[in-house]
């Protein structure tokens, strides 16, 4: 009997579609599931009259591979992976390779590729993005881990995965857990854009009350220009879908959004790196209050104001929305990079941050045209420090500035919450402040703690003390250097 | 010899404050330093013409107590309290008491409570803030972990504590990490409201160009009304210091405020259970922008666009930027005890909330009248929902709504951020919505993911799905419940 390519591990619906996607790139797959009925199922189903085979216990799905061994897990993360590596390793051999293709956090990825290369096994943890149809033809593949092994599943991630423009959307990410930390970073940006589009939608809808009929037709004519993606593509399509009595499917949705995945890990890892990951964050807030839907009506019966009207020409109204969005998302995607290039540096990845633009052109949620720009900054100036410093950003967020601010002011004036385009706006303004009031911060910070501050005037790495009060400890107000 | 009543280790200036102001309220204390020369400068020097003794070793300081004895460690967070517990528990009996009184993580303290607790020693995680001067004449003191303990360092706890009418600033919090987590969400709202009055500083400096020498005097003023605190008394304080050149101090502080410590625990942890906590949040990352000087000084000249000058009524402006900063502040507590809330039904504290603001009212950073109010609004309704759900609060928000929208609109069209004013307004629009648009975030998911939604005409906990495109795999349109 031919050995098999790879074993994979894990038959939910990713499992059995990346499956059936490698089978169509002619490798010869052999798959297991704890569960023997839902392998049958699936032998007799969907991986009917391909060269996909099942094995029933994890010895004999190993002993059916070629060397060095690949065995890829499609497994919810967590301690499950874990209890699965540690059943495959009595089976393995020095330099056989385990890859991990669920959604795990990257710490756990950074841990489980240093413990197995001590056991001579080398570990990949592989961002996987597209859902089902992504998995069946062509996802977004991020991998990350040991590096000796991506030489070895380069042909397989990269023959399964999207193609854009004759270039796979899988490339090497880096050592340990940078394939997964990547994947992070996705799916922030996926809750940010999708936030981003809620509210132009939120103020096209309740704020200029376009009639429905024409809020699908502004998403398709978007989806023409500079915004064109995929989240603006189905926003359109969905925005289509009527139920019997002639209204729209939507209006028939509870508006309460869950979270609880890896859109929170994104926030939370930016707040330890200290870096300004605000857009994302107040996206994955919005979804939080959004499920506090009983507080909210309870609320809005108290909180009453008078409901202010929209007035003017909704045309102009409608382009500065426009101009809101694209402002918006240039600044996620510019947090987005910072909070990678931060990561990297305290991780010590040497990220290629045009391959990441590239990864995510196809396959994915979030692929859209705009990763071509980012590709071409990254292109340009390998070592950009920020989109917003490379010219064509700076001169897109420019031309969108003024319908920015024009839209953040509607929503204000007509009580229209749009946290994310506001928040967009003011690390825009603070961004490109050589100036701003944190001096007084620290004057505070002086005074009640004793903290000490920088000078404008004197060298970085001079701190200094004020007795403010005059009053106080034996601390003095002299000059002092740390 | 007469054996003393409580035992503190770690003799820097907190230790020794607090040394110092337990000896006032005629506690014995024994004092021990892991260099004894600190030991004894502290009582040749401060401690001069006192009861404190010190000790050389940590038996000799055990041995010196009262039993049950209470040892009080005021040292680092972190692996120094867990080396030192288990350097003590040697010397120690069943019953005797440790307190943490650094500031340590909620998580450390709920793990070290139930592993002494298995030990039979009972432990005591309590923040203290107050920074110096509230160490030595009366901190705000946020006590929790092992309730029978309370009893035992109650009397001392709440001796040395700020009084405020009479009432001590120290209330038991609860089990195991409550105090300390009492104690993040504290520095959260530090982060906040010192956010908030930098917001407020630069709209009066940069957007008003009031000034200098009217600056202080608006807070002066400010500081007689609704926002009389702590933080605004300083800041009018600190815009009155000028240097040899007449100029403002301030002026020639850098502009750039450190994040490290527990400010960002707040965000952390809101992210992960869930809750909106946007404006401490906004604050802890508007730190980290500002620390971001040289990129910001790159793009300042990149990022340019017409200066708008502020035109209008500069008293009328006061007053409306005066507003945002009370409303904001409102949204920011909101959020720190839905916060709390939230913690408290996650790890099953009974918290106080009253209690809470009471602990708040005096000795620490944040202290203000404004913490009456808070008092009063759960006096009054021990159970309630959220602050914005206070009849007072909801009359005085409403009062600043109009100020605090003019606020932000001022803000946006000068190109001056404020991050925390308008993250607080988006907040206060989507709380007070009955409807908002995750109804389509929800049919985003499930187009792209058959993430399934509920439905606003069908009972919650049914979920649906609908084939959007009308291709797609084999999970049909039909209705199904999970």
């Amino acid at each position: 009997m031919e050995r098999a390519d790879i074993g994979l591990i894990g038959l939910a619906v990713m499992g059995q579609n990346l499956a059936l996607n490698m089978n169509d790139h002619s490798f010869k797959v052999v798959v297991y599931n704890r569960t023997a009925t839902t392998t049958d199922k699936f032998l007799n189903g969907p991986a009917k009259n391909t060269t996909i085979s099942g094995a029933y216990s994890l010895a004999e799905l190993v002993v059916t591979l070629k060397k060095p061994r690949i065995v890829m897990l499609m497994v919810k993360a967590g301690a499950v992976v874990d209890n699965l590596i540690k059943q495959l390793l009595p089976h393995l051999e020095t330099g056989d390779i385990i890859i991990d293709g669920g959604n795990s956090l990257y710490k756990d990825t950074q841990r489980r590729t240093k413990a197995l290369s001590e056991q001579g096994i080398r570990f990949i943890g592989t961002g996987i993005s597209g859902g089902e149809a992504g998995a069946r033809f062509g996802p977004s593949i991020m991998p990350g881990g040991n590096p000796t092994a991506w030489m070895e599943v380069k042909p397989i991630l990269q023959a399964i995965a999207a193609q854009v423009d004759g270039e796979p959307c899988c490339q090497w990410v880096g050592e340990n857990g940078a394939g997964h930390y990547v994947k992070m970073v996705h799916n922030g940006i996926e809750y940010g854009d999708m936030q981003l589009i809620a509210e132009a939608y939120h103020l096209l809808r309740e704020g200029l009350k376009l009639p429905v009929e024409e809020l699908s037709p502004v998403f398709a004519q978007w989806n023409q220009g500079v915004l064109e993606s995929y989240l603006i593509e189905i926003t359109s399509q969905i925005l289509k879908v009527t139920v019997e009595d002639g209204s729209l499917l939507v209006d028939k949705i509870l508006d309460t959004a869950g979270q609880k995945g890896t859109g929170k890990w994104a926030g939370i890892d930016a707040l330890d790196l200290g870096v300004p990951l605000t857009l994302i964050t107040e996206a994955v807030f919005a979804r939080c209050l959004s499920s506090l839907k009983t507080e909210r009506m309870k609320s809005a019966l108290l909180l009453t104001s008078d409901k202010k009207t929209f007035v003017g020409d909704i045309k102009t109204a409608i382009a500065a929305i426009h101009d809101a969005l694209y402002a918006s998302k240039i600044i996620s995607y510019t947090q987005g990079y910072m909070l990678m290039r931060e990561a990297a540096r305290e991780y010590s990845w040497n990220l290629s941050y045009g391959d990441i633009a590239l990864m995510w052109r196809g396959g994915c949620i979030i692929r859209s045209q705009f990763l071509n720009k980012i590709k071409q900054a990254f292109d340009n100036k390998p070592e950009l420090e920020s989109l917003l410093l490379d010219n064509f950003f700076a001169t897109e967020i420019k031309k969108a500035e003024a319908g920015w601010r024009k839209t953040v002011m509607l929503g204000v004036q007509l009580g229209i919450p749009t946290p994310a385009f506001s928040s967009a706006l003011a690390f825009y303004d603070g961004y490109r402040s050589e100036y701003l009031p944190a001096n007084l911060l620290q004057a505070q910070r002086d005074y009640f703690g004793a903290h000490t501050y920088e000078r404008v005037d004197k060298p970085r790495g001079q701190f200094f003390h004020t007795n403010w009060t005059g009053q106080g400890g034996q601390v003095s107000s002299t000059i002092y250097e740390v």
